[in-house]
């Protein structure tokens, strides 16, 4: 079927929306809509301008025999301060107290739609490290990662926090979780990540930084080059965490059982956003 | 910035295409791109027929004054033969038998580009049931029921297989896993899931249903109604399982370890789709 510009330039933006960072061919484009390389490339400079216009992400353009066009699902700074905003006015619900003086995120932690665009803030911060793999640990981690791990076209790589009898070879690690101090055991599969891999870390939490300095510490076991490590929500006490690189969204200041008051604002990394 | 329509066009496809199911009112485009309604209900069609005639999905109309457009993410069955090809070509491989004949498949799980195909596919299968959420039990079940919850804008819940300690009260149920006969525990805090839910289950793999059958149970104690179960991998023995109503995509035939050989074939489900 021929198509007109009109009707070209849908399936051509739902094509690259849907695979964020796959770098694809013009020659993929002029084949599937039997158009020339001209008419592809005038829709492409249609489709980058509303996208940037619009705030809704990247489209860029590789030269070369091997090149191509790829969507890449940056955020806009305003965009990323709404999402962190809507999750901070959500985490604030004194609902959210548990005996003990914990909070309640698991909800969140698995609401897909929000996950999405925690993703995509991530990519953005991450977009231009080159990472071959994001790396998280089970459970509450996975969710995040793997949206970010989506928005970045990067595999996810998972560490466990038990043996496993059905991924063969493993390496384990025991560490010191910060907050408690119990020693733990993590540990991840020789199949799942080749030696000497650039990798980005994503989890939802952070006290004291006893299972992110874990993370580090398996991650040198694999000889990997981590690049990045990204923390939905930190605590902001104890102020001297065991790992120093990280970028959280939210800082969780205070849970006041007798007041029924949770208080939590933006990181310092968003409000500085420009 | 007053648009073109094929300028428009693309904005208004990204925006369909980035929230599934999600319904979004005509007033919503009249507003964001300053054009009447009669422009944009013109728009929408295009993009209606274009998603149809390139097998991209649907693009769904709501009337009414509550109304408004929303997309479907439906896979065509010709694009679910070929992930469910692409699969079973990749389980086959030889390098995946571990001692002990188990499948590694852990790769796969979380690679997200291919779960998020898989996600629109069991989507494609249960998008009539109107479902409230989708369950699913860690560890490995979580990248695929996110992505089917992402994909028909549902929220999930993750069912644990130990206590926790920061989720408040919880239902706890015994099981007996149906292949190895071990006794295992799994829980569900009580305010993930509000009594009376009408539910999706999803899981990765399914020898003799044991887990299955304990999801089940404990849906049950949350007087859950079950609406459908969406199993990736099941083995072709027992032949006998725990539970009967189940859609897989893939079954595991044979891990021949002395033949260095996995024998995985579509499932009939998927077989019979016309």
């Amino acid at each position: 079927m021929k198509m007109r510009r009109s009707e070209r330039i849908v399936a051509v933006t739902k094509i690259l929306v849907n695979e964020p960072y796959e770098l694809i061919s013009l020659n993929y484009f002029t084949e599937r809509f039997d158009a020339a390389k001209s008419t592809i490339s005038e829709d492409l400079s249609i489709i980058r301008r509303v996208f940037a216009a619009e705030k809704m992400g990247k489209v860029e353009t590789v030269p070369g025999a091997a090149g191509g066009v790829r969507f890449i699902p940056n955020k806009a700074t305003s965009d990323i301060k709404d999402v962190v905003d809507e999750l901070c006015n959500e985490l604030s619900d004194p609902e959210r107290i548990l005996p003990g003086g914990y909070i309640y995120m698991t909800d969140l932690i698995f609401d897909p739609s929000l996950m999405n665009e925690v993703g995509k803030i991530f990519a953005t911060k991450f977009a231009d490290l080159d990472a071959d793999y994001v790396i998280t640990i089970e459970t509450k981690g996975i969710p995040i990662a793997l949206m970010v791990a989506r928005a970045l076209n990067l595999p996810l790589v998972n560490i466990r926090k038990d043996s496993m009898v059905t991924e063969g070879s493993a390496v384990s690690i025991n560490y010191l979780t910060g907050s408690s101090r119990r020693i733990k055991t993590m540990s991840l599969a020789r199949k799942a990540l080749p030696e000497g891999s650039k990798v980005l870390i994503v989890d939802d939490f952070m006290k004291a930084g006893g299972t992110a300095k874990g993370i580090l510490d398996l991650m040198e076991e694999f000889k990997a080059d981590v690049l990045g490590m990204g923390i939905l929500v930190e605590t902001v006490d104890p102020d001297d965490k065991l790992v120093a690189d990280y970028t959280s969204l939210v800082v969780l200041e205070e849970i006041d059982q007798q007041q029924e008051e949770i208080v939590v604002k933006p990181s310092d990394w968003v409000l500085n956003l420009e």
